[in-house]
């Protein structure tokens, strides 16, 4: 096995996120599931836009924001995802590229036209995010780079792409192709509504050993074990996983490895703006830390503080200069 | 006469805007000319933005800003400009109407896609603009809907459109059909560059008597006059525009009407972040105070307050309710 070209190697939704402000009534009004993640089709991402007040554009996707905070960090990484070749699908390939990340998927002619996410933030900072997966779904598992996946030391699969098929093969694909290579795979849940659709593919995964590194937050593992207390879930998954995270918003986090328990506070910020991202964000610290060889405990606090910098301000990608923030805060 | 519907139709360039911020080094590098407005062709618009940084998309466009923030204080308004068929224009479409302004130009088929400005944002707060006209610059003279035009009680035009032929064209039709409504017009200059192409021009429909309110910054007022001196300056133009507008940055504004001069003082705030907008937003509260009735010292106030406002964030939309902030800043 040969030294790893990559610290990671992401696939995910190639999303342009579309934020706007917003009141709570508007999402009552517009029967929008608050704080959660919803598929809408072509119709309904049209409505909601037309309901939308004036919104700003920018790169997103979980895997995509996680690989962003990894590239500030200092990480090497590829992503791969599928866009259309339109004017969206150019921004995200700008974006991600502009960061420092390789993304060589070729972009997808004709409709549908690329992935979007609806994103309305009520005043209390939380997000409602509607997302049009559009080419997103279309990501062939023919557009797999073996050599690509092989060549880095993490596989990071987001749970939201396994809703369309043709990705979810290509994911499957890709876990194979990095374990025969000797490279662990990190996955994250996602959201508690994946696992309701999905659990069955998670849990299986999960038993068969496939998944080295797993995130969940309190929701997702719940879900996910069927077990309410959030101690007893941990019990039921931490000798399947060889690395296992949890979060729990303000409460902080939790990992377990190798019979190790380790915790962190979330980390003491003025005033929560906006919580999209905060999960990617973690996984960016935690993972960054993780393929340094960093303890556990040191993990977890850079997750902490990546996390803690994405919910002071709008938007799901870092507006400080990470590096020099986690090396400030780790003293 | 009747009353207007209106209170204020702009013409102006339909774009979207792409920010991200950048060092110093990268302005120079790009030999990028700081602190002002280029014009860009295709090719040269994908050097900068293949230079630029991940960034932020939100739909900008002078005359449109200043609508934004006229629609935020209350005003009626309605925008003529030219995007294309395409998800950039749909984008500018959406938030132009998102805000309240009836926007009804029909997009343009085919090649060039919608305009867009690439700004590089300094650390001290500068914007360096990179404008791609794109299908702004096809604003087609058959375009104009001359009864909306006589329907709002002010005409306000961007000098930046100036620079292509069928806007201009369209523009001085406007003009027309704006005086025989018996309305008026107001033009700001825009930037000194652009009178450095189309000081003639613009001298010209001044000394015919067709602007009625001008806006102008000491530069441009330098350009325009070829006066150095501020005062010299304004005694040039006081008596061929019935309201002349000047602002100065920090050092504040004065205008000049009908024989009266006032000044205000620069808002005070606590960090310059982005000046981009300043002088839209400037012109936004000046011009709604104007609609209003108001005396020559409030409206410059209220320019001043939405200016203020404007440059303390990222971006030329504001952030707050404008329309509280003006109420509780007037007191």
């Amino acid at each position: 096995m040969t030294d790893p070209r990559y610290d990671v190697v992401a696939i995910g939704n190639a999303i342009v996120d579309v934020m706007a402000p917003c009141e709570d009534e508007l999402i009552e009004e517009l029967e929008l599931a608050k704080g959660g993640m919803t598929l809408v089709d072509t119709e309904r991402a049209k409505e909601l836009y037309d309901a939308m007040g004036r919104a700003t554009e920018i790169s997103g996707g979980s895997a995509a924001n996680t690989l962003a905070g990894m590239a500030a960090l200092g990480a090497q990484c590829a992503f791969v995802g599928q866009v259309a070749k339109d004017q969206l699908g150019d921004i995200f390939a700008h974006d991600i590229r502009a960061v420092g990340i390789d993304f060589d998927t070729a972009p997808r002619e004709g409709d549908p036209p690329t992935a979007r996410c609806l994103i309305f933030v009520t005043p209390d900072g939380e997000r409602t995010m509607n997302t049009f997966l559009g080419a997103s779904q279309f990501l062939p598992p023919a557009a797999l780079d073996e050599e690509l996946i092989a060549s880095a030391g993490v596989l990071y699969l987001e749970g939201y792409l396994w809703d369309p098929e043709e990705p979810r093969s290509a994911m499957r694909r890709a876990i194979e192709v990095a374990r025969n290579a000797g490279r662990k795979v990190a996955f994250t849940a996602s959201e508690s509504f994946v696992i309701d659709r999905h659990g069955d593919d998670f849990r299986a995964l999960i038993e068969e050993g496939k998944i080295d590194i797993l995130f969940v937050n309190e929701h997702e593992l719940a879900t996910l074990t069927g077990e309410q207390d959030f101690d007893a879930g941990l019990d039921m998954l931490k000798d399947k996983v060889p690395t296992l995270v949890a979060t729990r918003s303000a409460k902080g986090a939790v990992a377990i490895q190798g019979g190790t328990r380790a915790e962190v506070a979330a980390e003491p910020i003025d005033k929560v703006v906006d919580t999209t991202g905060a999960g990617d964000l973690f996984a960016a610290g935690f993972l960054t830390g993780h393929t340094r060889g960093e303890g556990l405990e040191t993990c977890l606090r850079i997750g902490a503080i990546c996390a803690g910098e994405i919910i002071s301000h709008i938007g799901a990608r870092s507006e400080k200069d990470l590096k020099a923030l986690v090396a400030e805060k780790l003293g």
